[in-house]
């Protein structure tokens, strides 16, 4: 997609010394490029498979809910510690900076039997496959990630086992 | 709007013992109500009159970009801290459970004229009130407000100057 790397800023030593943190903000700052990324990952044959998306906190919720709109595909949230209420499943996972939870509400996860999992960005993979840990952990089937970028370096695709899309790689 | 009530579920003492919280995450398991949603939320005043839409860390997230989606309108995003990237612009607020602060990124508020608040909640209105500083400290104008639910003992509109618009009211 045209535009759309020009719109990724990098900020180093951020939010830990060390991480060259990428920026998707911009993207949603600029209308067209939104609307263009946003009909990309919805005809992706990852959310095309599935019944119903899973977005991981908080800026994949931003590409999650376009595409959920877009595609009239219903919603789970994946959440950090003390999000969510009510009775959750949790997994643990080990990020580029320390270790931390996710979770999901186990009534929500009941109703739809396969999901995509939706974030702006596939680094380590940590988050991901956590979040493809709860689903199998759910008895539900994961159709796949898509993120709007991958970066190349970490290699985060080679730990997930299941169709793993990016609309950018850089 | 018919159903919505319905999806918004109670959850006593969360996150802390005294709260009651509302949990909206249902309405986005529902294709049909999220999309009425937005289409509404889309058509109205506060987010028709505005250049570009400033939503909430994290719940916000999920019906702003859906919007910005629906209306070709771009997005910004206030954050709690250590959230953003970049030279940034704070504010303080009370909510229901302490004292917290919301950042949004200086660059990108200088690039629209007017703002629309999106949330998924008008509760004490403490975040709503705090956006809306941060964007009159820039010198730009507040549309107004516009949530999903609006909890009408804690009455928090009245410590809102702008418009301030809800879907529903409990």
């Amino acid at each position: 997609m045209k535009n759309l790397e020009s719109l990724i800023k990098t900020y180093y030593d951020f939010p830990k010394k060390g991480i060259a943190f990428k920026d998707i903000l911009g993207i949603i700052q600029d209308t067209e490029v939104f609307k263009e990324l946003i009909l990309k990952m919805s005809s992706n044959s990852v959310i095309q498979r599935s019944e119903a998306i899973i977005s991981i906190e908080a800026r994949g919720f931003i590409f999650g809910s376009a595409i959920s709109l877009q595609t009239s595909k219903p919603m789970l949230v994946a959440r950090k510690p003390g999000k969510l209420p009510g009775e959750l499943i949790q997994e643990s996972y080990f990020l580029e900076y320390g270790k931390s939870y996710l979770s999901i509400q186990k009534e929500a996860i009941q109703k739809f039997s396969s999901y995509a999992i939706v974030d702006d960005l596939l680094a380590t993979g940590g988050t991901i496959d956590c979040v493809a840990n709860l689903i199998k952990k759910s008895g539900k089937e994961v159709c796949g990630s898509i993120t709007v970028v991958e970066l190349l370096e970490l290699n985060g695709r080679s730990r997930l086992n299941f169709p793993v899309e990016t609309i950018i790689s850089i």
